[in-house]
């Protein structure tokens, strides 16, 4: 049976999922990354990984993608990865000398946007934009029913200035999207605010949750009506609002998924607030015109874009 | 002959230049435009631009194309003009009546920018976006050669927030890019400096250029070292700087084009303190990808890239 393998490499794990020519899952398998010992490490359990899914009775390869963090150039070269010993790794050329398949390696943001896209597809949209907030804020922009990469970095929108002069942004710059709607800038602004403090549910949950705040913290927090949660969607909403604002008055797309965790977990609550505050920053008459869909996919959003740009390139 | 005629119709002027298949000038027209006397009066100028034109000696029309400001659809329909008097005014329709080929009417920005696309292109660039500074802050996207506008409206980089809270906009918004980056914020920025009791050369060229400052003026006082006019240089990078980088980090594109007025008249001295801008908002490692031109067709951008864009069609 012809099979497509999709990926999703990640900085802890690597998910990948065999699928049929018409996108049934076969098999999964997942495996630690290994990041920190080592690039062969990291390509060995990658190897296991694809190895262990093509034990499916009967399949033959046809093709494989995959998701990884960082910027990926068209040929399949990671010039960098934030969390993966990848340094200008020619990933795609490495997978072609022992899978000798169509081999479409991507960004992560870029490869699951597409699976969000390829899955919520009903209307047919074909200029589709995708706001991931997660640890950074990631996008991906899909023009023509194609991922669009430019020369390869394109839908960076978490640095995106949206304040001049603004917070201080990991990436060395001042008054990215990323510096106030990203996770960390979430719980960094939480920190703050309990270290001022300010009673909060979060003094709690922050201990609950170990280093990491989870959404689903957020969630709960914001249900019970906390201060400080209902405080942080409201600024969350607000500077995604802008953004919103921004990329619709930029692209005009037919729609936009706004994904990630934090997202998912708060939903129409955040979905609503946002396309109130873009209101304020769209041009006129633009804002009407554009559908917002809240991803699905979650964790599995990845290994799907995968399967769908692999299939692509058939 | 086989002839291809390229209009631009402006808020006081209509321009139209009858091409050769190969784009060489056979003829040129200009008439005012008349905005003020109403609708039927624009169509007759439009007609009598077009018929004049028509009369070159054995001249087939086979492509016919037209920039237009304000919102247009693909199919040629005018939502809103600001300075003409088209309201959903479906003028692909009405010169389609008269004139049996194929048409294309656009937004003049866009139409303009492909001009400068078309003129430049000599690195045969695929990805490349246009800023155009004129009395508001107006873009162009072209993406794999083509013209892209999403549902209509994308491109609209001078409604792009730079600054969340800032200084209110024509729009309505606080923030836009245009509320910094315009010849209309710039003459406002020089007004109030003025009024606050500075010295500065723009007291007299502003007598001299009555009520609109032209884009020579201020070349004319930075020359001169004009305290003031070094500051609005500097402002306008400044914020242009900020645009362009997140321009960069959201489509990544081969070449930036930054047109207009105040550009061309600046040329590589405002090039210069843009791209410097810039360097502290890109994302490190794409800046260097990209190629910056400044305009060079400045009024006759506009019918050059109608042409293009009719030829397009056939």
């Amino acid at each position: 049976m012809k099979t497509i393998l999709g990926l999703d490499i990640g900085g802890t794990k690597i998910l990948g999922i065999l699928y049929d020519e018409n996108g049934k899952e076969l098999a999964r398998e997942k495996k630690k990354t290994k990041a920190n010992e080592g690039l062969d490490v990291v390509i060995n359990q990658i190897y296991k990984v694809i190895d262990n899914l093509l034990e499916f009775e009967n399949s033959e390869l046809i093709a494989l993608g995959a998701g990884v963090p960082g910027l990926v150039d068209d040929e399949g070269t990671i010039a960098f990865s934030p969390n993966i010993p990848f340094r200008d790794f020619k990933l795609g050329e490495k997978l072609s000398e022992k899978y000798a398949v169509p081999i479409y390696v991507g960004n992560d943001v870029n490869v699951a946007m597409f699976g969000e896209y390829k899955h919520i597809d009903r209307r047919a949209s074909k200029h589709v934009l995708g706001i991931f907030i997660g640890t950074g804020v990631g996008g991906a922009i899909i023009i023509d029913g194609k991922l669009y990469t430019g020369q390869g970095s394109a839908g960076e929108f978490g640095h995106m200035v949206v304040s001049a002069d603004g917070a201080y942004c990991g990436c060395g710059a001042q008054g990215c999207l990323e510096a106030y709607a990203s996770k960390t800038a979430i719980q960094k602004y939480i920190s703050k605010q309990l270290n001022k403090g300010r009673k909060s549910m979060f003094t709690e949950l922050l201990e609950e949750d170990g280093a990491v705040l989870k959404s689903s913290s957020i969630r709960k927090a914001y249900d019970a009506e906390d201060e400080l949660a209902k405080e942080i969607v409201d600024r969350l909403a607000r500077y995604l609002g802008i953004a919103v604002g921004n990329l619709i008055n930029l692209y005009h797309p037919e729609m936009i998924i706004i994904g990630g965790g934090i997202t998912e977990a708060l939903g129409e609550i955040l979905l609503d607030k946002i396309i109130s505050e873009s209101r304020q920053h769209a041009m006129p008459g633009l804002l009407g015109t554009v559908n917002f869909e809240v991803s699905e996919l979650a964790d599995e959003a990845g290994v799907f874009g995968a399967y769908h740009l692999a299939k692509n390139m058939l």
